[in-house]
């Protein structure tokens, strides 16, 4: 139940692991010796030679002499292990619409893929050429569940070949040329393929990097796939000045944004600038400028699209190396400490500086960085405080009630306490907490703090002062499979569908910009409290694309002027305290370019704890997700 | 189902990992900093400084000021989640009689184990002083379900400090010196502690030696015991000529016993032999002169006490890697060439050897390591064959393809094939398989062979000619954890104890000699040939034990005197191709020394597959496992 903790540094910087394509290999060694020797980490090689193209009748093999294929013997098990990815046959149509050669191709594609698993190769590649795909699908989805030990990597090209070359031809009735208007969209391809195999998670797509760039909109579409890796022909490199090969800008940009999803690289097609080594050398040097190097980026290094169920700090207590690791965000204390001044010089004015000293309560005080900001806080504005430390954790009380000895003295009073059961000895002038979660009012802050309000007084400062949720639909098959996995057995069966995770979002396709949720304010003065919430939001949707799910985001006001916010819109920079949530949906949506999607959001309140409910109501209803908390509930 | 496979050469030489005990620590970095400069690997520290012992009044802590133990902000958190071990304050007795005092003590240690969850410590160590430990066993026994993040180490000595140091004492009636009788077995402490608390496999015994040793039978005993360390006194040590402390020749024998369980090694103690650093040099030259370093030792490295599926070669297909690592056992092919020599011999005499031509089929000839014995065998024995070599599995056909056409010749034939289906064009002079498995008969060797022998002549060979298995009762806590941890959803729920594993058996103790089960000869004459079998057996075991199950070898003859084994008392020195078998019991079975064990077993066949069931019937009856092979079946 608790985050994971890592320190910033350990992860190494992403390298570039880049494959080699062979569309034939005459020798299997010397072709896996060039490829090493010109700097390739590995290399696809189809499976079976195409000189042993088989025939099968009835089922079986028509008798003719020897080996279907090459022999395992000619490598090691581990180098089939490690470094070959085995191409399908490209002659093999399963989807062939003649019955007596489809049951020959099937027999040979299920023949190459039992060869896949006999040789442990890491991965598979087939390739999509159309929609007519359905029995492709079937017989993967097949092989999948009966636990294959292989990858299988989906290559489809990001724009349509007849597209890219602007294929025209003679309209059948005047002779004239006409352009091609059907413009098959190949993420149709993916996306049919996809749906049909289940988005099982060992399915990954090998995008082919046309000459053709598609449009801004679709490239944001396809980096919400679960790309493996990217292919690129050696004819989409230009040649530079010194003769060597390059991508264009274009490309560059392209490559660079793919590159952030962590893909790897295959470079396939004729040798044209010399040496098959210097396609490799130029993304090496292009993986050395990477796009971001960001606090946050490198913090959350290896973290990317991992699901984390969402700390509950009021039901458990956190451990020393989570109050280690959030203690270290350069930003958040910054920011607090800010605002704490800011809100000493508005209420004590400069001549009663000397006499006035404000009453300071740190509620759900941790190891004490908001009490050093506080304190930093009231030297800088040179006003006097007073600090009551409250804590209901007894282990991270004793580091508070270490540092009152050893540091802070009789300002801090260190309380060790839940904040909705202490009885303060005097009212506070300023009520200081850090209770928010990735979505805003999701670790109970609204609750902790009607609590705690009790001891504010009437014209006490509340930091922060608000806070607001923002929910966005998203494409993420990635994260949508990952889900899938997070099955209990002691649980209900759809919990890992009805629960929200922390995960620090990368390969996700936002349908349509982020809208707010729900809002708090602190202190709330309402007659009666009600912090229950229902919204309904509707969302534009542009271009065709699935929906698997929801991620929530939040602003907050600490004071005035002063935010900090997990909005990608308007994210404070440099914080890395809080990943995005993510709440997902039981079965993928699609929905159609122009459709309306509305989603319905429930935050729901019972004596045990807190809970949200949602469900999508158009452009088809769906089921409502977590009834009565049954499957997540936040414990007060 | 398949076997993990891995390089003989791919594991490090053991190391060792050796700690140093704190009885107290007025600096925990200092004394952090002398037990590294000294060459230790970790610390083991109080949680708690006995400064800060509490009392606790009703439930609350006796309002004193201060923190309760040192704050956690003395060392990053990655030095208290890798260095530290925690020991609970030794004050602390909760199954004190006193009621009042009781409660004290519950809420001081459970205390201490949450702030050692806050740090994240990796271990925590408790002392066992007696057979007064049901409520130690139940607190930590909560603790563990609920999910603790630390290992426990539970310390128990060897010998029970009364009995070493030979304490006298007056006898009341006539005032004459008395040995004490009782002599508690500090195993029964241990015992009756990791029954109690559910054999959770976070339970680890950290083993004082002690400086009288105990007897071999109760060192074996130990030895089937999950030992995480091994704590060692200074006190123990004695002086060599130069003046550095040394372990006696029985000391250092038991040392090393334990070393090939993979413990780790605390010293604990003042130092009496001017340094400190000089125990640790001491154990690290101990390390390096391991016991075993054979090539089964070399090759199971890592494999220890890990359970693995037996494969089904029969309805599953190996892959490539796993024919591999079998094929590179250096003493097997050897084995069946000198039998396949002798047999040649016997068969054909000298004056017969140009014009006799044997025929030999190798029945399951994989990649053909069996087809390489053959033909070495016919030249050295200066004999003609010719060879069939049969195998089901298309994918290893394609290696024996290629062979025959590259290497082989005419000599052989390769048949793609079911050898129960095959149509033989002609009989054998001697057939030729390697369908054994661990427990010889369960990878359905008598079934195929069987079917096989239809080809065979009436004075045909079949190498081998027969097998036996072998049945030991075990004791291993270990084991009977890791078997409790296999459950899957879609099976029963029994399915982790009524199914056999096959693990390189380190961590247990055999109550009593193995013995012979079931036998199989082949080619089998009989007119109804039945393979079912049952049969009862009974051990007599020697001293109070848990059974949590049996071990399983076999034997075999391939011809005449030529025979393999992985039997412990008759191992074929160098073999690696099979590790024991091990099946489990539902619950363990604690048995006196002087009991007899009875032990029924059945293999059982149906037109789907052939199964085990078994069941213990003295000296308490305990329920049948696996009825109808619902939970574990070897397909046909």
């Amino acid at each position: 139940m608790t985050v994971e903790v890592k320190s910033v540094s350990e992860m190494p910087p992403r390298q570039l692991s880049c494959g080699l394509d062979f569309c034939s290999v005459p020798d299997i060694r010397s072709s896996l010796t060039v490829a090493s020797e010109a700097g390739y980490n590995f290399v696809c090689f189809p499976i079976v030679h195409p000189r042993f193209k088989r025939e099968f009748i009835g089922g079986k093999c028509k008798g003719r002499d020897g080996p279907f294929t090459r022999s395992d013997l000619i490598l090691p098990g581990s180098d089939w292990n490690t470094l070959i990815v085995g191409k399908i046959s490209s002659y093999i149509d399963v989807d062939c619409l003649v019955p007596a050669q489809r049951k020959q191709y099937e027999a040979a594609f299920i023949q190459e893929l039992q060869y896949a698993s006999h040789l442990c190769l890491p991965a598979v590649m087939v390739s999509l050429h159309g929609l007519n795909i359905t029995n492709l699908a079937r017989l993967l989805n097949n092989k999948i569940q009966s636990n294959c030990s292989y990858q299988i990597w989906v290559h489809v090209p990001m724009e349509c070949p007849s597209v890219g070359s602007k294929n025209y031809y003679l309209n059948e009735n005047d002779g004239s040329e006409k352009e091609d208007v059907l413009k098959p969209c190949t993420w149709n391809w993916w996306r049919k393929f996809h749906s049909l195999a289940n988005w099982e998670s060992k399915l990954g797509l090998a995008l082919e990097i046309t000459s053709d760039i598609p449009t801004e909109e679709e490239i944001i579409r396809w980096m919400g796939e679960p790309i493996k890796c990217i292919l690129i022909s050696t004819a989409v490199f230009i040649t530079n000045k010194s003769g060597y090969p390059v991508l264009s800008r274009a490309h560059q940009a392209l490559v660079k944004t793919l590159a952030s999803l962590d893909v790897q690289v295959v470079i396939k097609g004729a040798i044209r600038h010399g040496q098959i080594k210097y396609y490799q050398q130029y993304l090496e040097h292009l993986w050395q400028n990477p796009l971001h190097s960001d606090p946050l980026q490198a913090f959350a290094r290896g973290y990317e699209d991992y699901l984390q169920c969402p700390l509950q700090p009021l039901m458990d207590n956190l451990e020393s190396q989570t109050y280690e690791v959030f203690e270290k965000d350069p930003v958040k204390y910054n920011e607090y400490q800010r605002a704490i001044y800011c809100a000493l010089l508005d209420r004590v004015p400069f001549e009663e500086k000397e006499n006035a000293v404000q009453v300071v309560m740190v509620v759900g005080a941790g190891r004490g960085p908001l009490v050093r900001a506080s304190l930093n806080a009231a030297q800088k504005a040179d006003r006097k405080i007073r600090i009551y430390a409250v804590e209901k954790n007894p282990n991270a009380v004793v580091t508070l009630q270490a540092q009152q000895k050893e540091v802070w003295g009789d300002q801090v009073t260190v309380v060790s306490c839940d904040m909705r059961d202490w009885k303060a000895p005097e009212k506070a002038d300023i009520l200081i907490s850090e209770l928010l979660g990735s979505f805003g009012d999701n670790e109970l802050s609204p609750e902790c703090l009607d609590g705690a309000q009790s001891f504010l007084k009437d014209d006490g400062i509340s930091i922060p002062c608000s806070y607001t949720s923002y929910l966005c639909p998203v494409q993420s098959s990635k994260l949508y499979s990952e889900v899938r996995l997070c099955k209990e057995k002691d649980k209900h069966p759809l919990h890992p569908f009805e629960s929200p995770y922390v995960v620090h979002l990368q390969n996700k396709f936002q349908l349509s910009p982020p809208q707010t949720l729900f809002s708090f304010h602190h202190p709330n003065r309402d007659e009666i409290i009600d912090n229950t919430r229902y919204e309904c939001r509707s969302y534009k949707v542009n271009q065709d694309a699935v929906l698997h799910g929801f991620s929530g985001y939040f602003e907050t006001v600490l004071y005035k002027n002063i935010t900090l916010s997990i909005l990608p819109e308007t994210y404070t920079k440099g914080m890395f305290s809080w990943f995005p949530i993510f709440f997902p949906i039981r079965e993928p949506v699609h929905v159609k370019g122009g459709d309306t999607l509305e989603v319905h959001f429930w935050r729901c309140i019972s004596k045990k704890g807190v809970w949200y409910e949602w469900c999508v109501t158009q452009p088809v209803p769906g089921p409502i997700h977590n009834p009565n908390g049954r499957s997540y509930i936040i414990g007060l």
